[in-house]
C-alpha cells in the first residue's frame, strides 16, 4: 500500500487554511521587521533577504494553531508566531555557511553568504536571532499589551531552551560530528529532536502558554510537537531520497553526498515510511481530548506523509 | 601635563573593588553556564573557553554597581550580569572569525575558531547569545523570584535593543563597511555608540531597571553609560596605538593594519586624549544625584583615563 493513500485529508481545507495563515504571517513579519535606510540597512537587508524567501511559516502556523486550541488571540500570539520564524531563518543562514554545511542554494536561491558575504550572513543570522527575543519582550501594539509579563517571559524561556544547548544548537553540532564518525539511530533521532523537533515542539508550547493554557493542554500540545518534529524530519529526508528537485526548489541526494546519517541510510525507505507514518498517528493521538479546533494540527500531521516539497 | 596626572583616584580602593566584584561576576558564571557532558558538549566548553579568558568583567559589574546606586540588590541582579558578558563573548568569537576580523589571538590566547575550528565557533557564539536570553528568563533560585516578571522583560527587551541592529550588530556592520571607504568622525562616533557604547549603556540600565528604580536614575545611569562606553573605546583605540602589548596579551597597530578608522587615526593622538577627559567628566557630572552610592561608576570612569590594558 503506498504511503499516499494512508491518511486522506479530512474535509478540513487545510490548503486553503494553510495560504491565509502564511499571509497573515508575512504581513506581520513585515511589520516586525521592516527594511531599514540606516547606515546598518545591509544587514536588515540581508536578514529580509533570507525572511522573506519564500517559507512556508510551519512553526508560527504551529503557534498560531495551539493559540487556537488553547482559546487564545491571533493577535496576541503573533509575536512569538514570528520571534519563531526569525530563529528558524537564522539557523538556516548560519547552517548554510561555508564552515558549516556550505551550501550554494536554498529554495532555489543563493544561500545568503552567497549574496551578502559571509560577514554580513553571520551578523545577518545574530540579527534574526536577537531581534527575535526582542519581539518577545517588547511592546507591540494594544493587543499585545493584554498578555501578561509573566507569560511573556515563559515564552522567552521556552525559544531560548529550545534553541540552545538542549535544542537546535546541540542538534547541529551533534549533526556535524555525526558526519565524521559512525553513529546510532538512537543518536540520529537523539539529534534530530534537538536540531528539527525542538523547535516544532517549543511553536506549540509558546503558542499555548501565551494563550493561558493550563499545565495540560500545553503538555499535550508540546508531545505533540515532538512527534511532529520527528515526522517532520524523517519526511524531509526521504524527499531528499525521493524527492521532485523541481517542486522542492534544491537538488535531492545532498544528504547522501554529504555523508549526513539519515533515516533512510540507517533504516531503509520502507522502515523509514513505518516510522513516519507511526509518529504522525502518535501525534495525532495526543490531540484526543480537544475538539475540532484541533483539526488544523490533525490535518498538519497527516499532511507530512504526502508532502512534496 | 600628561594625562595620567588629570584625575587622582579617591580613597575608595578600586583595585579591590574591582578584584572581588570580578571572582563573584566568575563564581555566578560558573554556575549559569557550567560544562556540559552530553553528546553537545564540545559547543559549551568552546564557549566556556572564551566566557573564562580572562574578561574583566566589566559590563557585569557595571551592572551591579548600577544596583547598587538603585537599592537593588546583588543576587536580584547577577543573573543579567552575567547574560550581559555572555552577549559581549558572543560578540567577540564572532567578531574574531576569518570572515570578520580574522584574529588569531585574543587575551594572549589563540581565538575561539582557532582552537575548535570556524563551525563550532560561530555555534558557540550562537549559544552564548541564545543562552543570556534563557538566563534572563528562567527561574534561577530564591533570590531572583523576587524580581517582577514586568522588570525582567524589559531587561531583555533593553538586552535585545542593545544587541541588535540599533546596537552591537549594526556597529559591527558599519566597522566592517568603514574599513573599505572613507568615513568621518561623526561616523566613527556612531559606530563606537553601537558597537561599544550600546551594550555598555545596557549593563547600566539593566541594573538599574531590574532595581526598581524610578525613570530619572535609569535615564542618568544610561547617560553615565554612553559616556563611558565612548570614553572606553577611546581609550582602547589609544591602546592600540601606545599600549604594551605584554600587558594587553595582544599586538599593538593592529588596527591601523586592518584600516579600521580609529579616533587617534582621525583627530591625532592629542585631541583623541583630551575627547576621552571630556567624556570621562561628562560622565561623572551625570552622577551628581547620587550619594557615595556612585563612588565606584565616578572611580571606574575616572580609571579609564589611566587603563594599561
Amino acid at each position: 500500500m503506498p504511503m499516499e493513500r494512508t491518511f486522506s485529508l479530512e474535509s478540513f481545507d487545510l490548503k486553503t487554511y494553510l495560504a491565509e495563515r502564511r499571509r497573515c504571517v508575512d504581513e506581520a513579519l513585515e511589520r516586525f521587521f521592516p527594511a531599514s535606510s540606516g547606515l546598518e540597512k545591509t544587514v536588515v537587508e540581508a536578514a529580509r533577504y533570507s525572511l522573506f524567501a519564500g517559507g512556508k511559516r510551519l512553526r508560527p502556523i504551529l503557534c498560531l494553531a495551539a493559540a487556537d486550541v488553547a482559546g487564545g488571540s491571533r493577535e496576541a500570539v503573533m509575536p512569538a508566531a514570528c520571534a519563531l520564524e526569525m530563529v528558524h531563518t537564522y539557523s538556516l543562514i548560519h547552517d548554510d555557511l561555508p564552515a558549516m554545511d556550505n551550501d550554494d542554494f536554498r529554495r532555489g536561491r543563493p544561500t545568503n553568504h552567497r549574496v551578502y558575504g559571509e560577514a554580513v550572513a553571520i551578523l545577518a543570522g545574530d540579527l534574526l536571532l536577537t531581534e527575535a527575543f526582542g519581539l518577545l519582550a517588547s511592546p507591540h501594539g494594544q493587543a499585545d499589551r493584554t498578555v501578561p509579563a509573566e507569560r511573556r517571559l515563559q515564552a522567552v524561556a521556552i525559544l531560548a531552551r529550545a534553541s540552545g544547548a538542549q535544542g537546535m544548537i546541540g542538534g547541529q553540532v551533534i549533526d556535524l560530528e555525526s558526519e565524521t564518525r559512525d553513529v546510532d539511530l538512537a543518536t540520529v533521532e537523539y539529534m534530530h529532536i534537538r536540531k528539527t523537533g525542538a523547535l516544532i515542539c517549543a511553536s506549540l508550547e509558546m503558542g499555548a502558554v501565551l494563550s493561558g493554557a493550563d499545565p495540560q493542554t500545553t503538555e499535550a500540545l508540546g508531545r505533540y510537537g515532538r512527534h511532529l518534529g520527528l515526522a517532520f524530519q524523517i519526511t524531509d529526508d526521504l524527499l531528499d531520497v525521493e524527492g521532485d528537485p523541481e517542486v522542492m526548489g534544491k537538488s535531492i541526494g545532498s544528504d547522501a553526498a554529504k555523508n549526513k546519517k539519515t533515516y533512510p541510510a540507517l533504516l531503509g525507505v520502507a522502515r523509514t515510511k513505518e516510522t513516519a507514518r507511526d509518529h504522525v498517528e502518535w501525534a495525532v493521538a495526543t490531540l484526543e481530548r480537544f475538539d475540532r479546533k484541533a483539526d488544523p494540527l490533525r490535518a498538519i500531521a497527516r499532511y507530512l506523509l504526502v508532502r512534496k516539497a
